[in-house]
Order: C-alpha cells, then structure tokens, then sequence
C-alpha cells in the first residue's frame, strides 16, 4: 500500500465523500489516507456510517491544510459551495493535487457564479487555473491538471447527451429543452422536509425551475460546442428513489437525420472512451441500468411528425455525476488508465 | 338505495373498476349494482381485492348485456381497448347510458384509431355519437350524452393545462414539448416484466417515446384549440410510485406575459369548475397533493431569458385521470351537481 | 352546517392534524372549526399543504383557549407529548370535550409515564378521568367521556390483535412476542436523519428495541385482559413505506385450536363493530388493504409443530391508529353512529 | 485471463446468475466463460440486462453438458428448484466442481426435499455428496467440495445470528422465533401478482407462514448446533424494496447474559472470518449497510423484563444469500482467500 498515491477526502461524512471511500477501496493505484469533516472531527466515521464498519475504521480528522498535506498527495473536495474556493488555494500552494467537486470552480466568471450560488467567487487566478473535468469532452486539458473542478451531476447527463450533436451540427442548439429528473440523494444527507421521506415517497415534483445553479455551468459548454452564446430551458424533478439522474432532451433537427445516424455520430465521437455506452435503435436507457457504476448511457428517438430528436442520457449521480467521475479525472491527471478502480458493473437489480 | 341511479362496473377487476367502486360507495344519487368481470365471474370480488372485504360482498358477474339491462341504468366500461367498441353500441341499443374509460371512442376518425391502437375502430356511426368527458372543455356537449368517452390520464393532464394558453394565443401551439411522467398503476394489474417490481423500484425509464397511444387524442384537442392542424412532441416516464402523473409542458411564449398573468388566464378559464386549481406565483404542484383525489393542479414558470413558459401539470392517474373523471361526466350527464361523490380531500402524505 | 358540532384542531400542521382535518371535511355531524398550530398561527394551512388549497382556506389560530372556546364543543389534541398533558384541564375546565392523540393520558400511573416518556405527568386527577380510547375493548367507558385518550398506534393494531385471544384463554399471554413494523409516517413531520428519504429508501431497520414508549400502554391492556401482570416482547421497525403498520404476534397455545376456531371466535368478539375484519382461513391481511381507511384487518396461522399461532393485524397507522380512531372515539362520546364519516373504502393500489 | 479458473453460469437470466456476473467481473482468479439459459439461448445477454451493454457481449448458450465442460471448470447451478438435481450429477461424472444455488441438494432426507418443495429428491447417493455451504458454520468441509450446495437467503441470516448462542448454551433453541422480511427480489424475475409493482409498492405483507420450504433447512443446522431436534416458529414477509433480508430473532436466555457479553461471544465465534460484522452495544444493523455486499451484520438486544434476547441479523439476499457466498464458497473449494473478489464496500445509500 505504502507506493499507492494518498488520498485525502475533505467533506467525508457526506454522500459524496463516502462514495470517494467505497469506489477508492477498490483502487489498484490509489488509497484513503485520511476521512476529513469539520463537523464530526474526532469520531469515528464508521459510527454515522455503520456500513463502513471493520473496512474503515479510521477516525475523521480536522480541516487543516498542514495536516493535509503530511498526508495526502492529492486532495478531493467534497465540501458544499464556498468551502473549496478557500481552502483550494491554501492546498495547491502546499503542491497538493485538488479535485473539487463542487461548484466553486466551474463558472470562470466571478460575477455569474455570485449571481447564481449567492456566495463570494473564487480567486480569479484559481478560476482561470481551474480546468472542467468533463474528460470525454475536455480530456486533453485534464491531463496534467493540478486544480480540477468536477462537473455538476445534471451537467454531466445533459451534456454528454447533447454536444456531440451540437458540434456535429444536426440540432438548433438553441431549440435545446432539457427535462431533467433526478433521485433524492442528489440534494445531500442534510434534513430538511424536502428530504423528508414521507414527503418524497409515492411523489413527484418540479423544483427550482429555470433557478437551477447548474444553468450556466450547462450553458457555458453549450455556448463553447455551438460556437455561440446560448440559453437552454432546463427543468429539475426529484423522482422518488434514491440514486440516478436522467436528462430527457427536445432539439430541432437542424437536419434530417435517422436514430441509426445518431447512434453512429455519438460511437464515434465517443469511441475509446470508457464510460460512454450509446443504446441500440428502438432501445432507451433506464437509470437503474447504470446504478453504482461510473457509465453514461444514452438512446435517441427521432420523430419525424415533429422534426424534433429526443435524446436519452442517463448516470448514476453519485457515481459519473460525482465521485466516480473525480477519480476518472485523477486517473487522466495521473496519467494511469481512465478506468482504474472504476470497472464495477453496474447494480442491478 | 332503490332511488339511486344504478352503475354495472366491465372490467371490475382492473385498477379502473375497483376505483370506481371505491368513489362509487361514497355517491349520493348513485349505487353500484353489478361487478362485472369476464374472466372471474362467479366469485367474490373481495377474492381479488381482500381491502374489499365485508364492504363490497358482491360476486362478480358475467358479461351479459341483457342481465346488465335488468340490473342497471348506466354502464361503466373499464376494459383493455377494443372491448367498448363491440359492447356500446349493444348496451346503447338497450337504452343504457355508456360511460367508456378506455380508448375505443375517443378517435372519430377509424383510421386514426386503427393506426396507433392495432385494432378495427369501432363503427362511425357510434364513433360520431361519442362525446369525449373532457368536460372542462366540453362540458356543454357532455350534458345529456348517451355514450360518454373518458379522456385517458396523459390526455387529460396534459390539455387541461395547455389549452387555456392555446385558446388565448399566448403560445406557440407548434412549439409544445410535454414531457409526461406516469405512476406504475397506469399500466394495470397485467404481470409483466414491465410491471414487475425489482425492475422498476429505483429506477426511471422513458417508454413509447412518439408512439404512445394517447398522441392523437392529444393533438385531436390542440388542433380543436388552436384552430389549425397540430402536432405535438410527447414524451412518457415510469415513476417508481404507484399513482400520479405529472405533464411538464414547454412551449414558446407568443406574447409577452409574466406568470401572474398565466395564473389570472387560468382561473378565469377554470372559473366555477370544482377540480381545477391553479397554484399561485413561483409554487408548482407536486403529485401528492392530488394523490386519491379528482383534482388537477396546475402551476407556471415563465423564463425570460429564454422566452418560453414551463407549465405543469399533476392529476392523480386513477381518479382524475379515469374513474373519478368517468363519475364527474356520470354527474353532468344526469344534470347531477359536477362534484356530487367527489369531494375528498387528497391523501397526504 | 350551523347546526354541525364545531371541532378545533391543536397540531393541524403535524400529520395527525392533518388527517382529522381531511376525514372530517367527510363527516355528517361535525365540522372542523379552527386549525390551531403553536409554530405557524397567522399564515394560511395550505401554504404547508398545498394538497389543501382551495378547499381548506383557513389561517392557523394560535393556541389560546379561550378563543378555542369561542369557536368549538370539542377538540382534538394532536400535539407532541407534553402538550396535552397542560392543555387538556384547562379545555375541559371550559366545558369542552378533549380529545388526546399523544401519550400524556394512556398511563394512569405518573410514574410510569415519566420512566417510559421522559417528562412530567399530567395532573393524577385527569388521569383518571381520562378513558382509554380503544372502543372495540373499553367501548362503553367511551360513550358519555369528557376526556378521551386516544390509543397509540402500535397498542392498537397489537392489543386489536391480541386480546380476544387472550381472554378466551387460548395463548399464554406471557409467551407474546410483537414484532411490529411501521411505515415512515408514524414519526412525523420533523426532519431528521431518522426520517431522511436516502437513508430509509430501500432499507429496513430496527428500532427502540424494548425501548418504545407504546410498551407500557399495551402492556397495561393485555394485563388487564389476563387478569395478572403481563410483560410482553415488543419490536418496532421501519418499512420504507408512508403508511401503514404490521403486527406479527407469536403466542404459545393454551389450548388446541385451529384458525378456524380463530376465525370464529374473533369474528363473536367484533361482532357488530364496523371496523375490525378477520380474514378467512388461510388468508392473512397486507397493510395495503387498509389504507386510506379505519380498518384493522386480522389473520391467522396456526403450527401444530410448534404449538404456537401467529396473529397478523394491520391498520393505517394515521387512521385507525390516530385521526380515524379519534372520531370514531367522537362519533362514541357523541352517540352518533360508530362509523359516521369514516365509512371510507381502503385506497388500493 | 487464461489462467483463470473458468466459470459456467446456468440460469444466467435469473438476478441470481447476472449478481453472479457482476461479483465474478472483479474476481482476481476466475473469470465467467459461459453465460447459459435455457430459455434464451442464442441472444446475447445484454438484450435482456442492458447494464451488462458494452461489459458483457456474450451470446448466451443452451444447456449442453459437454458444452459446459469443454468451456469451464467450475458450474455454478442458479436455476429453479428441480433443475440442479438432474444436472448436478451429469457435470460432476464430466469432473467439473458444481456450486448449486438452488434447494435440490440442502436437505439430505430425499422425503423432507418432497414435503416440502413437492418435486422428486436428487439421487440420494448426491444428496450425501453435497456440502451444505455455510462456510462460518461448516468451513472444514467446504474445503475440497466437488459439489456446493448454496444456502437459502433467509437460512443463511437467520443461522449466522442464531448458532453461536445456542451452540454456547446461552438460549434456549426449542424457544425460537424468527420474524424474516426480505426484498422483492427474492422471488426472482418471473412476473405475476405477487412481484407486480402496484402491488407491492406502499405494501407490507406475510406470505407462507410456517411453510416456507426454507424451513426444514433452518432445522436442520439449528438441531446441529443443539444436539437435539429443534423446531422453529419461521414467518417471512415481504418490504418494498429491491434488496436485503433481515431476520429478527426472538429467544428465551437460559443464562443470564447482557449484550456485551453477546457481542464477544460472537466476534469470538465468527473471529478470522471476513463476511461478519458484530455491532456494538445499543446498535443494530439495517438492511441498507450490506447492500450489494457480501457481509452478514449482527446486532443484540438483551431485555432482563421478559428474560428474552433479540437477535438482529441482515443480509444482502443476492450477495451473501445467494451469489456472494456461492463465490465465497468457491474461494474455499479452490483454496484462495475467502474474500477473493468479494471486498466490496456496501453501496450505501
């Protein structure tokens, strides 16, 4: 174990920190070095999660970058909005790698991310250091990275699902509507009555309709694929379960396009690539089809009543929409396979 | 009880026919008076449906037009499509009012029915009788109708909170995206792989993609509203939930209007209607709040950035979206009070 | 409705509250006439619970006795413990009927009540007025009550269950194992990691494991009904479900008796109580069939190789284990039919 | 690869044989070489299991002996009742090791497999040969095995939380009671009305009390343990979820013992094996904690008011009660470490 790369997990007791310790268990390169949480510092972790119990039975440490860095070579950020824009810098200056998986680091420009997260912007210098691990899309700049800002979950669905499309041409970008619906883990471990049980069990409800933060984060990567400015309606649902998104998108065929010449376009824009798997003609993708695992599935129906595509794309949010997709872009900027530790089949049923 | 009008339930056995009989028991001017089922004739109904113990001791019938004739004054056909379309016109014949719940009357035009159900339509001069329950819309016509055609549960949710707009002018009716979420209890009590629950349980599926049987209905209404031939893209999703259905619909704004105009629009089109209730500005309604009730709830999200308006819409798929909508047209076609049986509140949670 | 008996509501905003609030919009002879609530008076109930809009205008009162004199005869008490146990003397001081869903008045003896629940008893003086609402059982002490203890939730699907066996001296009452399961409503409203939606999906768990504050309650009924002191296992779970409650019981034969013996002499002992059913040999009751409704359905099996039966009662726990009970414990104190208003069919599926 | 051992998975469509699929991807020394239904011979698997896209492109094959053996070494039997008797001894005489998953080869009295599956027995001289695989009971003889026969599910929850107190003494065997729920898919994929998803979402039911054919099973190890032939009081019901059993064990102390004292006993008993995890004192395990692992959790709770213990053990049904321990059973035949491919964190939420 001592020559595998030490990892640390800032914002450990949360359902993406504990996600980092399940997928990293299994990693051939590298390991857990220490469970960090500002709230729970000094407990074990296992007593809030008893299923780590007798696998991990370490202790969860203290925010403190000096610490931090006796330990780690690399360092995941798991904490809510504002926490990483401050401690990323401290980090990277000790020569620590960062991985952030939250917003802090996604939206370049101070003004737009402050005028949809509320909060104080990063740094500029460390936003514009910042590369966007969408790595099937942005992989080249992943490499080599030392400050890496993890995709949103809805961002990772809707985009994978709607670039290759728009850069091949065949869709009016602008005509982009995106349905999407997501399970209740997404909004954390926090409770609240919009994770009460019996409020979300045999329910279903739009929220934070066209409000979403994950709006520019969308719209940033649109704009870059089209090669113009463009604004997508974007709607949010919380299905009753507990882990899978689905991004259920509408465009304009801008060309007269078959399923079949979708499916081709997207194999190949993804081929070589792991995590990407493109449904045969006639055939969608279901969320439970990719649960625990780190692949991104996607289907097409083209309709040619409407001259609209409907495109499909579907992850598991805690997995290729968080934790899973950090360690996917570790692996790039370590430069070890882009699969490494992430092999699971998905759960099912 | 003599006085009370008397109903005979086809098809008592489905999730349709037990709701029936449910609201039915609570009906002040009418009775159930015959269960009738064709593949378990001859036992007690409560066999099938043990929460019917004690209440409902009937046994189930055959089906027999002429029995029918002797022991009811209206009849309720709540079987798979293509059985209304041969029994109606025998049970009219006999001077029966026919309320049918299933697809077979709602297409006037056989060809159309033929092409999305795969079944012989029913005979035009019967198709041409039919007056379909959207009784919001149709209402005058549903008074004193002799063979009533239920809406389907997309169909309803869907048109009740796009036509108000429509007939307004303050959409585009060409550019209408509904993406349509189902509870699991629409597909009935048939076993199947797609009905099973391991597979649907924590998971989210799309299906039929612009091939479900409820488009032309649909696009029959918009076209009737918007004056000019429409069609429509229409998306459906299984819930992992039993019941409810939600109709998130986007369409293009044809005139600047902000969501407290939406919602003044709506209620003065919905004015007097009992089941119909439009949410105020920034809250939209989720499928709980109408859970077992035959109320449809509508709520608006108008995005300038994007000049579209999100409507969505949520009806409970087995009340509103069948029986409960089948006893509210019963109610307007005997001249009966509109909400006469249907005054309960939703189950929450 | 002038001439309705006027019900006020303490707690409407908890489930409970709500509850009464939606079988007593059904009922013949009263009326809901104030929906109190400590936390939220002076906003509109239907902010809190949309699914009440439009039909359930009303704001929220304070809590203050006398204004609750003003406006109501009789009134439900569906507050956490501790509250009622201060209220209720002053409300019956002012000539009102008490109705008390929480524990403050189930346990005669002060000091079991503090042992069990952690906090100071009511006055002795009132906990002896107060008669034990379980109507099947203590059914004539409840007709003519001033102050009605409502029956938790557990002790009755347990005691409904277990006591006719019990008095007829056909198990071992100090053989009785419950092992009961709840659906997630029976912890209310309150957020709390116990009541998450992410950590009670797809899981089951025990809890409070000999510890739950129902065991003295039934215990005090099944001593009453064997005529000696009787301790008896109890064990709660949690089903990832909003509604409903099982008790599995296991008792040891007194006597060799077959479930149809069971049958018959169960069916003898509710013999013309409209809300206990007893399934047919061979059949046992689901939690399904009951909700929505008063019911407490029971079943039975009988094992020759162990010498023991297993007893299966359900009910919906917000029902016939709180709002349900409570007015059928008014319909009683009132001497208005039992079942008046409550006369609901199970909602199913 | 080719060093791997090869495995032939017979009932490869069944949630037995696709969980034996996923857990094998991750094995260091076996690999599965032949995926085999009888049904679906000739398509490839993915049809079926679109999870298995991409990972798993075999075609599946028919049941062909010599087929099987040219293609493994090892055969693991995932197949109905009645299947595994036939085939077992026809791949044994070809020499390959067979690990069955079914019941045929659990009961070693040819009449009691009759009684209670209603099928003809396996070949008695079979019956003998068979190793009941319960490896923390029964290790020594697994060791070597030719032909495994796998535990039930809820036999291997309740065993592994029942043995070592009656082994030691600590209670008394003749006097315990198990309360077993399990997950839906533990009936398989085969659909009907009792794994229809209406139909048991919002449900909680018992299902055949006193006869499940598990029970002789459960029998038989716990007559081992005491010396003398036990009779168990076994119930199972049914939780709306996909995964897990939990058995609730309920037993008279005939010594007087606290639960710490259980817990050391427990963690002595089970000390060195890798799949059981003890809690600490005043926890008890959920379901939720095992999930999509192979560990067995187990916690106490000791009641001096009735002298009873109550024994909580969870399983994930289709890991450690059914493919899980198959693999882990494997490891032992073949002489590997027990956890081989099986270190799986719990998928937890």
């Amino acid at each position: 174990m001592g020559t595998k790369t030490r990892a640390a997990i800032v914002g450990s007791t949360g359902y993406g920190g504990v996600e980092l310790i399940r997928l990293l268990q299994a990693h051939p390169y590298a390991e857990v070095s220490s469970v960090i949480s500002s709230s729970s510092a000094g407990t074990p972790i296992a007593d809030g999660y008893p299923h780590l119990s007798d696998i991990f039975p370490g202790v969860l440490d203290g925010v403190d970058p000096k610490e931090i860095k006796s330990k780690a070579d690399v360092v995941f950020l798991a904490a809510p909005a504002g926490v990483a824009s401050r401690m990323a810098p401290q980090l990277l200056e000790k020569g620590l790698k960062v991985i952030d998986l939250s917003g802090d680091f996604r939206l370049p420009q101070p003004d737009v991310y402050e005028h949809w997260y509320g909060k104080p912007a990063a740094d500029p210098a460390y936003l514009e250091k910042a590369v966007f691990g969408l790595s099937e899309i942005y992989g080249e700049q992943v490499r080599g990275a030392e400050l890496l800002s993890n995709p949103g979950c809805y961002p990772t669905a809707t985009l994978l699902g709607a670039v290759p499309a728009i850069k091949a041409g065949w869709i009016d970008p602008s005509s982009l509507i995106v349905d999407a619906k997501s399970g209740v883990s997404g909004a954390g471990r926090g409770a609240s009555l919009g994770t009460h049980y019996s409020e979300l069990n045999e329910n279903f409800k739009a929220y934070k309709v066209n409000k979403h933060q994950h709006i520019p984060e969308i719209e940033r990567v649109l704009s870059d694929a089209a090669g113009r400015d463009i604004v997508a309606t974007f709607t949010t649902h919380l299905v009753p379960m507990t882990r899978g998104i689905m991004a259920t998108m509408y465009a304009s065929l801008a060309e007269d396009r078959t399923e079949q010449e979708f499916i081709e376009l997207y194999r190949q824009f993804y081929e070589g690539r792991p995590f990407v798997r493109i449904r045969p003609e006639g055939v969608l993708p279901a969320t439970k089809e990719v649960s625990g695992s780190n692949y991104c599935d996607i289907g097409f129906a083209v309709d040619r009543r409407t001259g609209r595509v409907t495109i499909v794309s579907v992850i598991d949010n805690l997995v290729k929409g968080a934790a899973g997709q950090a360690i996917q872009n570790l692996n790039l900027m370590m430069d070890w396979e882009e699969n490494a530790g992430l092999q699971f089949i998905p759960m099912y049923p």
